[in-house]
């Protein structure tokens, strides 16, 4: 099964003076892609916040930094989501230059929590996300 | 009277790949100088969101770029602060190298609105508040 | 004839605690657009910093903010350039909810000046791009 | 010996409409502490990038989020510095809330490759910044 993907230019607002993509705003991309990756499965963050009431928190984000990408770059983020415990989904990511099987630039890991959308106390995975998960 | 100023330092993450800060990002430093004019004014903005419940949306902003800042620089941002009717302030900002005489960087006015904190209507400017405008 | 368009999501980089897009995001929409727009007349800006030399630098920039922008809005920024004096352009630009005759959100004008690409110093507007400007 | 401890505000620019800041914001504090750790240990990044001519560029970040920072917050990030092969420095950095010993909000390892100014190839680490690493 091929990984999800999303599409993303690089604009100078991503860059910084070195000339390359600013090293924080790869989360920018690895967010987008696990945004667009739950509005395929036919999940809005923004309405499970409100039924059944949970939020997905970023816990822990590890990036190993391969290649810089540059201005005008056409970016390629992958997204497979697989079950890590009870309310714990963890992402593997990957942003490509230009297309799917393109240079590798980043890849990172990113574990979200399920948490409830008031308090931020971590909840069971709501049952129409866990079937979508590896 | 010599208007309020508050300091920044760029770093990489304000600049980008034409080597100088990004343009919208000056409008932090702006931003970071009202909040404190603020707080040096005794408002705390979190507070006044639930008593009286309002905030200031910026309705506004001008910028004039005369001079590039650049990787490294402290930059003074001034903040002198008038009342523009019963529901707005208006801001003249001033972005300076080095000190608050420094080379001139960028000019601003920023015209902010008294909201209601849950509807976003129009609110009278506290009373508090009008005895610090010009 | 129509305005160039283009769209952007907002996703949660791009909002602030006030539940909004934050008031200096606008920008990188509207830079977005411009970009595109060059590159949508055949410019790419890249190449245009080596064969002839210039950038275009961001000179002055007002924005009026009419309604906000919320997290997973889908915009559309259009982007109408108008020749301005010998080294300068000028960009009228709006920000709409949704689609081309959407909620207007922003407007804003933005003028730009070609510039040297290394020493800043203004340059006579490339006839290949006068012939694009209306 | 205590860790250099580098301070930061939270604003408006800095959180997102869940109301704490912004998963990938954290990295721009962690970057902020590491900058002021070369400078207070007399090495200006942009000097050294002319002579001996090299640059640091993230390699690996990993941050583990414990709890959300939030509008107004102070923060203190610290910044321990250690060798990692002859190219290479790994940062520990934590977040904390208000003060030095105040409860702990992230946590993170970064690693910098010391590379060529111009074509990002590793160097070995210049003599004068070994002697401040652990």
């Amino acid at each position: 099964m091929s990984a999800f993907q999303w599409p993303a230019r690089v604009y100078y607002e991503d860059t910084d003076a070195g000339g390359v993509v600013y090293y924080a705003n790869y989360l920018r991309y690895l967010e987008r892609a696990r945004t667009e990756w739950f509005r395929a499965h036919g999940h809005n963050q923004l309405a499970l916040a409100t039924d059944p009431g949970v939020l997905f928190a970023v816990a822990e984000v590890s990036v190993r930094y391969r290649r810089p990408a540059r201005l005008d770059d056409l970016l390629i983020t992958s997204c497979v989501a697989a079950r890590a415990g009870a309310a714990s989904v963890v992402f593997g990511q990957q942003i490509r230059r230009g297309r799917e099987d393109g240079e590798l630039l980043a890849e990172a890991t990113v574990r979200v929590v399920c948490v409830d959308a008031n308090g931020f106390q971590p909840r069971r995975l709501p049952p129409q996300i866990i079937g979508d998960l590896q």
